[in-house]
């Protein structure tokens, strides 16, 4: 299916030239010294903690990366192949607080963390679990990590995302991986985690960061290399000109990965919205976040790679109507993209803040929505069915008609929250608001859930191993 | 802008073989006598009141309809032109009941009607009025039509919509604009109302639908030609099969229009979606709804016709989350299809049962972010900004710099509705949900109505001509 293509390649090339023209003259900052002494070695330009990369460098570099791999899940039937055409889902990333109908908003914790693993994995719609549902804060800083990335293996038997927090937590994340899959040479081989590491914008990476990355390239495990530009803050108030600095930042990441372990798997990642500019901060279910994940679709296929693209952003505080079209909005422009790995695919409310159990249920819904939209139309005699009509013929039904019982299964989404009744049968079944019914779904996916089993073993080890990290 | 396609041009080409053969070996039943008669000259074969289609005849008469035209509005800065390449936003049409936080759903009057033709004059998202933003049921069956004509004539500036309710009705219609607009020669040269005759699906035209296109075409108002197919119900439950059904039922329509008047303005209307196939009713917040609006959409720039897609559409029985996801669904599908008529752009819920007043004001919003995406980005060295780039430079901030100030206006889309506070600060502001502030809006952009003027004159003759119709 052809993608909505929002530039030109002329105007994509424009952007890539303005890149390749900032990494060239303006150049990235990074702090992290073993970042500096690769990108050197590679052909870089350093001056302090500047480093300038040459058109042709960044050029040789990026196309080491493959177009496509396969993210290997504890079971097999849930690996899920990324490339550059199809579209996995992922979890929720990254916010300090819960919410849902029940219990209002609240700092998340570890139990709070559990609850939404468990309903990602029961969620059809999520393909990839990831590493920070919500932040667990109940669990001590320096485990923390790993007790994430624990849980979500014990949780799930879906392919999963780990730490970026620093190399040597990546690390960690990473070797506890070898553990529960077979070692370090097997998943070299056959890769089983993917992180984020993120540029600290405009044109730097921190030593966190540069460090998470050297790491993922290390253990040939793919990475998102992500920048998440602010319009009007960290980068210029046009989409051009945001576009231009983000690419500059990804392309910086990239080369580092590639030059770190030639022809390891990276992922596109850019999550540029723009700032609300009353006070300047972050706006993400926004036409301008849309704008962006559309172009950075197309920057994505130009450069032959596979796309992250943010799925389920919303500003509103609550799961109410403006959550449900904003969400609507990213997941569906993040589909016509092309966007390949949907980040942050459920229950984002609060500019990234908060998790919203109930916005949960709304998004794998729209998911569902949208890969039936995904799913086009097959065109060939028996769907043209010009017999069928023939037969039926004016003012006839088709209701009770063969063709009708064998194709409407696969040719209809079935909703799993949305309500189709009339309104006299919507009021004598409650006259139950969306939201309502999405409470009433989490909790009941969450007593259906049933814990994927783990071998005695690899959980001895693991647990070994996360013991080791806190002692040291 | 490349709009999104869901079909390749041959798929699009073995759609219309399939209608053509269904206009010929199948075709279309009108009980219409002048219709048959009319067609019958044309070329076409009647048989009892079945009427089949020769091919050539089909491709000839579609040929004749105009790609391009301007509907005229009372103030001429807000006449608006319809073609294949931009789009205008319409009123919603048809409800027989209106809902809103204050006083819950209940039977619409015409005080209601004219409350939402404020409110459709009031929104900026909305070009065109619709003829039946709710059903205006305490008025008399017999002047309803001519009724509602005026009140929104008088009620707003902006172009509008008239009646299909047969010949003789519409065509009072047309006469009530003549007089308005300055004389029937006058709107034959500067058409001023558009109308939407359906088929009575499937491959049928009833009486009064098939006498309001010849109305429509006698005056040379533009008409959407249109079929509301159900797969499933009315048409095969395949995607293509319905299509095909649809096409044939609308080129008949075009086609009867083209031989009562060659060039009269037409545009391609299609809004099939499918049953809920536990009962056979419709549903049209659907993602099969959207997959038939990008293919209709395709259709229609196939035939190089103007193009309706529908909007604001949703089966949730009140102004909730289910309401807004469907409703930016299908808006922003219908922008995706590259619609150019989107009719019910604002208020649907209950599957067009139902007007929400709420509804009406997330669909502004929705409207305004859509057409932001639509405006895409400007790529040149000024929004490029490698020179504001550069002196920025890495780490630095853009929300100060002189490029902010010049761009952010015009660059970002600025919310009616959303919110974008922090958490703390929403909370503070009383913790509203979109639905309560959108119910604070509607009541606002009410109390800041004010009517434009209508001369003297025209009112009178208005009125008079409305006496006349009241006592026949």
């Amino acid at each position: 299916m052809q993608r909505y293509q929002i530039l030109t390649h002329n105007e994509i090339e424009q952007i890539h030239e303005t890149s390749l023209r900032i990494l060239e003259e303006v150049g990235i900052v990074f702090s992290y010294a073993p970042a500096r002494e690769i990108l050197a070695r590679g052909g870089a330009k350093v001056d302090g903690q500047r480093v300038y990369f040459p058109k042709d460098m960044v050029e040789k570099e990026l196309k080491k990366a493959p177009s496509s791999f396969i993210l290997h899940a504890r079971n097999p039937e849930k690996n899920v192949l990324i490339n550059t055409q199809k579209t996995a889902y992922v979890g929720p990333y990254g916010s300090p607080y819960i919410m849902d109908m029940d219990n209002g908003r609240r700092i998340a914790t570890l139990d709070n963390f559990i609850t939404i693993c468990k309903l990602e994995h029961q969620m059809d719609s999520i393909d990839i679990m990831s590493h920070i549902p919500c932040e667990p804060n109940d669990v001590d800083v320096k485990g923390r990590s790993a007790e994430m990335f624990y849980q979500t293996l014990k949780h799930s038997d879906k392919p999963l995302m780990a730490s970026v927090l620093n190399y040597e937590t990546a690390k960690d994340n990473i070797e506890m991986a070898a553990i529960a899959f077979g070692g370090v040479d097997f998943i070299k081989e056959k890769p089983v985690v993917t992180g984020i590491p993120c540029s600290l914008t405009p044109l730097s990476y921190d030593d966190k960061m540069a460090g998470a990355i050297i790491a993922y390239a290390e253990y040939r495990q793919p990475q998102l290399v992500n920048s998440l530009c602010i319009a009007g803050a960290t980068a210029p108030a046009t989409i051009a000109g945001t576009v231009a600095v983000q690419n500059a930042e990804v392309l910086a990441g990239i080369v580092l990965a590639q030059l770190v372990n030639e022809g390891t798997p990276v992922i596109y990642s850019a999550s540029a919205s723009n700032a609300e500019m009353r006070n300047g901060s972050l706006a993400i279910g926004t036409p301008e976040d849309a704008v962006f994940s559309l172009i950075n679709g197309q920057l994505a296929k130009f450069y032959s790679l596979p796309c992250r693209i943010s799925g389920a952003l919303s500003d509103s505080k609550c799961a109410d109507a403006q959550a449900a079209y904003e969400s609507m909005l990213t997941l569906s422009m993040a589909q016509m993209a092309g966007g390949n790995f949907i980040l942050h695919s459920a229950g984002i409310i609060d500019t990234y803040n908060t998790i919203s159990l109930e916005k949960m249920m709304f998004d794998d819904e729209i998911i569902g929505m949208i890969r039936r939209i995904d799913q086009g139309a097959v065109v060939n005699e028996d769907t043209l069915a010009f017999d069928v009509i023939k037969e039926v013929g004016p003012q006839g039904q088709f209701l009770t008609h063969e063709h009708t019982f064998i194709h409407f299964r696969n040719e209809f989404y079935h909703p799993v929250l949305s309500d189709r009744s009339n309104a006299t049968q919507w009021e004598r079944d409650g006259a139950l608001t969306a939201e309502k019914r999405a409470n009433a779904r989490w909790k009941k996916l969450l007593e259906e859930y049933v814990e994927p089993s783990l071998d005695k073993d690899i959980d001895a080890a693991l647990k070994k191993y996360m013991k080791k990290i806190k002692v040291r």
